[in-house]
Parts: structure tokens; sequence; C-alpha cells
């Protein structure tokens, strides 16, 4: 396909060399790191301010051409894809630090900023944004999936750490949600709504984010249980004793091989505990004596504390390399990755009944998460020409849904939607999914926002 | 008025005799605790079930009814006041605790439970709800207004306390919104849209909050400064510090003075910080050292530290009581209470600001707040009777937000919009205030919820 003529003469106004409909640039933005794909857009744009975006969602929302909002291309549910073409809206270019006001503890940021290029611009602040979802996407992106990762168990998700943005709306209205003090209750909170919406509501063109000071001192460790139930009690017994972990995260026996073989780690191949704490030294102390104590009575061993900011970079290196480690367990492997998160009473049950689950279907799914959450991953690794496989997995991923769902729990902690968990949604939300419609329909009543993803199909 | 005879034998049907057409009934839900009045509904009801929520709702959304969804009545922008009729739905004999989880440290509640009634639910679970905005409000209430006070500089306000909601529709659908895992990137926070809409999108009929644990040790003090700027000088830099606050309030010489008076404390005239501290006793000797440290600097003197949880108790209730005592500083007046929120930077300023304003004005308006939020309060105290008085309290209170815009804040911090702060949101949201009027108009067509509240007049 291709965009209408009058269309793209109107963008080329706005853009000039900035609009592409080479092959190369439209295949480019057809990827996706997991294994949803869909054809190409039409072309691809790279606008370099608010008013450049209002100006193409005008153009574009005459004419009815899909707009797709694309940021590092690392969502893992195929949110970007084009799936009935249109223009990828690529805002990599929009990657500017607007400003930081370290004495509110706030960084306004335009969407193309990577998390990592944030923090390392925030290193002479003695601030740090802390969401941290292991791939260094963009700000806008993660904003856009709601994203959270290692330590939100400690310093929230998108949800709590975006706290104003600036919206270009369907029809090429610009908003402001939001405001740069601490709480409000003047009125609905759009900031809110546009966080997690996927690029479905509007198009993210500035974040103010909250940041955290950096703690005084931080002790990290990794420690290995005899079996996954311990390890994973041990996760609910800690968060249930109110101790205020950095990162608490689980890795299976087979994530450990992973690691040995991808990081040149030598974990035994055990369940383990990765954990983080941050305070003042005295804190960190007494946090970390009393995770010992809980961590001794579930039979945890090997405590290798990394003491020094390399050993603790190599640690967490590790273990953001665990989407890549557990593919390498077997070469040409595709990965499903699941993403269920449960109320911490259950989580113990629910990454055992995976456990089980992946096991009698004889497949390889390393299970690892964010478990101070009560969100854990398993990666099914598949190939992709093998139709049983690929069907096992699948049900393998609906049934730690539907478990999930019974015990209150949710299709997804972090990863969002897009077109991998679409048609979950009416199980988890009921009649609430059709109002999430109903407002997709009243602010983008030509449905040009990614369409296709997150609501139901317009009647 | 008084309902359509049809739709008053609908009712009847539904409730019986828990529909109310007396004049006491209905005088009742026209009142308000701040000076806000207006006509009474032409019914009231008392529904005691979700179901019986959607079929009332159901009948008046047919015949075009307004619904005003009825707490404790404790609102101060007369967000529950029946500005053109309708009926008043008391949700008051919802009042159950439905389910306590210590495990995951939740609650689900009805509406109409109060906050202080489910935490004496909770004494004995070692948990406690912590969003304290000093009246006794129900939960759905709290929940609708997004309220926050005297501990949401540790615990968040309603918006992050608020984890699940059922809600009934305009149209009389039951809705269940968010889940009980730790965060969901499951689709729109539909959630987060309902908290803070003061029943304008739908009525809350069921929620779910996030508990605390106790804290192992609680240490308040309260302590006296020369001035206001050093008062409120050394709340920035103590948040700035990153020390973890439980509670900093911040009450200005006059309020003192009404403290004196009301609840027979012996403080100073001066300014004072009110300040808490929660966590294990090693933490709370460190935070409240390094807080005398920072307080020295600004001049603080006559430290009092209440040490019993009856001294505790005695110096939160004269906080919580301020609002009377305040108003009994000037006998026969009525009070006009301020709300904005501003950026920490800028609180000192906006707090000196205010003062100077409501001195030039000739008034008498105390000035206290959630001061580690950024929020502050002026009650303007009036006679009603004077125009010129109430002309004066206006002003004063349009420049304090129109200085709280200009740095970046909001008009209310935590009082919510009602009918009070109405004419102020387009000065805050721009074309943002519109999007809200379109979310409005998809999911309440008839414009039957709370309507004249919160968002634009429709077209």
């Amino acid at each position: 396909m291709s965009l209408p003529a009058e269309t793209a003469q109107r963008l080329r106004a706005v853009l000039g060399p900035r609009l592409s409909e080479t092959a190369a640039d439209r295949d480019h933005h057809a990827q996706s790191e997991a294994f949803h794909r869909s054809p190409p857009p039409d072309a691809v744009a790279w606008p370099e301010t608010a008013e450049e975006v209002s100006r193409i969602l005008g153009i574009c929302n005459e004419a009815g051409v899909p707009v797709i909002a694309w940021g590092t291309g690392t969502s893992l549910e195929g949110h970007a894809l084009p799936l009935s073409g249109g223009l990828s809206l690529d805002l990599l270019r929009m990657d500017r630090v607007v400003e930081v006001r370290a004495e509110d503890m706030q960084a306004s940021v335009q969407p193309g900023v990577t998390r990592e290029a944030l923090n390392t611009e925030l290193r002479a602040t003695g601030l740090f944004f802390p969401v941290d979802p292991g791939a260094n996407a963009s700000l806008g992106g993660m904003a856009a999936t709601r994203a959270s990762g290692t330590t939100a168990v400690r310093y929230g998700t998108m949800r709590e750490n975006v706290i104003a943005l600036q919206v270009v709306l369907a029809d090429g209205r610009i908003i402001r949600t939001g405001t740069r003090a601490a709480k409000s209750s003047a009125g609905y909170d759009l900031t809110g709504l546009f966080v997690g919406s996927e690029g479905t509501l509007g198009v993210i063109t500035e974040l103010t984010l909250r940041l955290q000071g950096q703690p005084e001192e931080v002790a990290a460790a990794v420690c290995a249980f005899d079996s996954l139930d311990h390890a994973v009690e041990c996760v609910s017994a800690t968060i249930q004793s109110g101790i205020p972990m950095a990162r608490i995260e689980f890795v299976d026996a087979a994530s450990a091989r992973a690691f040995n073989l991808h990081s040149g780690s030598s974990l035994p191949e055990k369940p383990h505990l990765m954990i983080e704490f941050h305070g003042s030294p005295a804190a960190v102390r007494e946090d970390a004596a009393r995770f010992g104590e809980i961590a001794a009575e579930f039979g945890a061993e090997g405590f290798d504390w990394a003491t020094t900011a390399e050993d603790r970079a190599r640690l967490w290196r590790m273990r953001h390399g665990a989407y890549h480690a557990c593919l390498a367990l077997r070469p040409g492997a595709s990965g499903l990755i699941t993403d269920v998160c449960v109320p911490m009473s259950h989580l113990p049950a629910a990454v055992h009944a995976a456990a089980e689950d992946i096991a009698a279907e004889g497949l390889i799914g390393p299970i690892l998460g964010h478990v101070g959450d009560g969100n854990f991953h398993s990666l099914l690794l598949v190939d992709p020409a093998n139709p049983d496989e690929v069907g096992a997995a699948k049900r393998i991923a609906t049934r730690m849904a539907e478990r999930a769902l019974a015990v209150g729990g949710t299709i997804s902690g972090e990863h969002g939607i897009g077109t991998g968990k679409r048609g979950l949604m009416g199980a988890q939300h009921g009649e609430g999914w059709a109002l999430m419609g109903q407002i997709k329909a009243a602010l983008d009543p030509r449905n040009i926002l990614n369409p296709g993803k997150l609501v139901p199909d317009r009647n």
C-alpha cells in the first residue's frame, strides 16, 4: 500500500526529507522484538517538534490515514506494528532533555529520550530516574505501555513516575495534562489516562517525570534456593514483612543456566533471588539483615554480595540480558513471552502451576520475574515453523493468564496489550473493555491512532 | 421541583421506603461544610446494593433525571449539591467492609464506609488505611474527590491507594476496573479515571484499597519558628533532603492562636511545624535527628515530642480540628477555604505571597497545610452578609490560584473542583478541559451524573 498522493504531498510539505517511503525504512518499522509481525507501514515520518506532530495528525485525520507512534521498537506485544498500514511516526529525533528541575526532583523530556540517556544526563545532579524495564527503551514508549521492571517494587511504574504530559490528539490539538505539583485534585486524571494507552488516544510529545535521589547506600546480592517453591515463598514472606526492597527478582534454574552460558557467570543451576537495598547505611544494614533471616528460613544459600558499583552493574546487566540469554538456550528458536501479575499471596501457587504446565507440554520455558510485585514471565522457546510447538506455547500462555484472572490478577503486569494480548481483554475487563472502546471513539472518532490495538473493534 | 410521577413510581418500586421526598431529607442533602448552597434535590434515595444503584441509574437515565452521589457531606467545594434538582443518591447505607485480605494488604469496602470505621475494623490486623483528610469522610467520597491530607507525603493520595473499583455507569451498566495485582499494563487506567471524577462519570459502589503495615515505631513532634518564611523554607529543605516524612504540617501564628482557644493547647503564637516519622526504631531515630539538624538551621525551637499514642492522638486531633478552630476565631463568620498546591521549590514564595495578600485585604485568614506536598490552605473568614468581604476573599483565592498556575502548580491540591473551582478549570487545563468534557459526554450522554460540575457546560 502507499499513502494517498495528496496526503503524501501535504506531509512532505511539513517534513521534507524526513518523510520516507523507501522499503528499508518501512520494513524497519514492521519489526518487533517478539515474534509479532505485520505488513510495513506506507511511510515513515520523523517529526522534530510537537507542532509538526500536530500538523501530521491533522493531515492524517482528515484523510483517515492510520498513525502509529514508534520509539525504540523494543516492546514485546507488537504495540507499534502498523496492522493496517498508514504512517509510522518515529519519535526518536525528539530526543531532547528539555529541563531538569533538580530542586523539585523533576525532569521534562521529549518522548525519544531513552531511560539510559536521561540517567546519563542526570549523573551530576545526584538524582536518577528509577523505572527500569531492562531494554533501553524510549521514555515516550515506556509511558505509552505503562512500563515498569526491576525497581517498580520500590519506586512504582510509569503510572507513578509520569506526572505531566504534552499530548497531540487525533485531530491535531495539543494539550497539556497534569501539573508540576506533587498532587492535584483538579479534574479527571488525563495523565493517567494517556499512560498505558499504547498510542491509541494521542501521541505523547513531552513527559514530565518524577526523579529520585541517588540512595546513600546500595547493596545487592544473589542467593540460591533448593526449590522454586522455596524461592517464591521467600519473596511473599519478604514483601509481607514490609522490608522496603529496591529490587527482588526471581530467576529459575533454567534462567541460571542461560546466564552461565551467555554471561559467563557460574551460578548453581538452581532457582535464585537477586535483591537490592537502597537507603542510609544503617537502614540498608537493617533491611539486609532482616531479609537474610527470612531467606535462611527458606533454605537460601550461597549469598553473594555485590559490594562495588561494578559488581552490581554486572549483576543487573546479567538480569537485563535474560531475554537474549534465554533465547540462546535453543538456537534458532523464537520466544513467546508471558507476563502475568498476581496478588502476592497467590504468587507461589501461580509460579508453581506455570512451571508444571510448561513441563507437561514439554517446552523449554525459563521463568523469571519482578516477583516483588507479583509479576513473572516465562519465555517459551518454540520453533516458529512447528505449529504444534507454537500451539502448545499459546495454550500455556492462555492458561497462565486465566489462572491469574481467577485470583484477581492481570493478563499483563508490564508488557501491555498490543496485538498479542488483545484476545484476553474481554476476559479481564468484561463491560469495562467496551467502556475503553467508548473513550477511544470519543477521542479518536476516525480511529486513526494505532488502529486494531487495545480496544475492541468498532461496530 | 419534584420527580416526574412515573420516575418516582418506578424508583419506589426499587427502593420502597428508602426513597424520600420529605423536606427534611431533601434539605439535608443541599447542605455543605463550606458556604456553597443549592436548592434541595427532588428526592433522596438510600440504595443498599450495586444492583439497586444500577436500576436507579437506568430509570433516571431514561427520564433524564440528575443523580448526585452523596457520602458524609464533608466536601468543601459543594461537590454533592444538586444544582439542577434530581435525585440525591445517599450511599451511607452501603457501609460494609466486604473483605480484608491482610496477606495482600488490601481491603474491599462499600462506598459508605468511613475511613475511621475501616481503621477500627483493621485494628487487629496490624494494618491501616493511611489516607487521612481530617474529616471522617466516606471512602467513596474520598475516592471521588481524590482526597489526600496529612499523610499523603508518605503514602500518597487516593490516586495511589485505590487499586480497583466497582462502578455503575450512567446507563446502569456495572463495571469493575483494576485488579488485585500490585500493577497492571492491561489497557486504559479506568480506576484512575474514576478516582477524582466527582460523581460525574459513574457511581462508585465498591472500592479495593491498598493498606499499610502499622509502623513499628512512630514519633511526632511540634516545633515553633520565628517567621513564616523560616518555617516553610525548613519544609522545602527537609523534603529536598529526602527524609521520608510521614507527616509534615505547617500552621501559621493565627492557626496556633486558634488551637489554643479551641483545643486548650498552649502553643506560642508563632508559625509551627507538626511532624511525624514512621519506621523501624533505628530509622525513626535517624530521620528525627536529620530533621532536627535542618530545623535548627532555620531557628526551630521548643521541640515538643509526643511520645505516647495518646499525646500523638491529641496532636493530630488538634490539627484535624483546625477548620472549626479557625472558624471560631471570628464567631458568626463563614469560611472560604483555598487549596493550592505548588512545586516544592516555589512553596516558600507562594505561602509568603498569600500571607501578604491576606494582610493587604485586611481579612483574618489563617494559613496551614500539608506542606510536604506543596499543598496549603487559607481559611478566609468573612461575614457572608458583607459583599465587600466576600469579594475580597474571592479575589485572594483567585490570586492564590493564579500564582500557583504561574509556577506550574494546581488550583486544587486535594479538595477538588465541585462548584467552587469550576471557573478556574479553563485556566489550568486549556484545551484539556474540553477533552474532559468529551470524555464526560461519551460516558454520560444525557448528562445525568452530577450535572453542572467539573466539566465545561455542554454546547
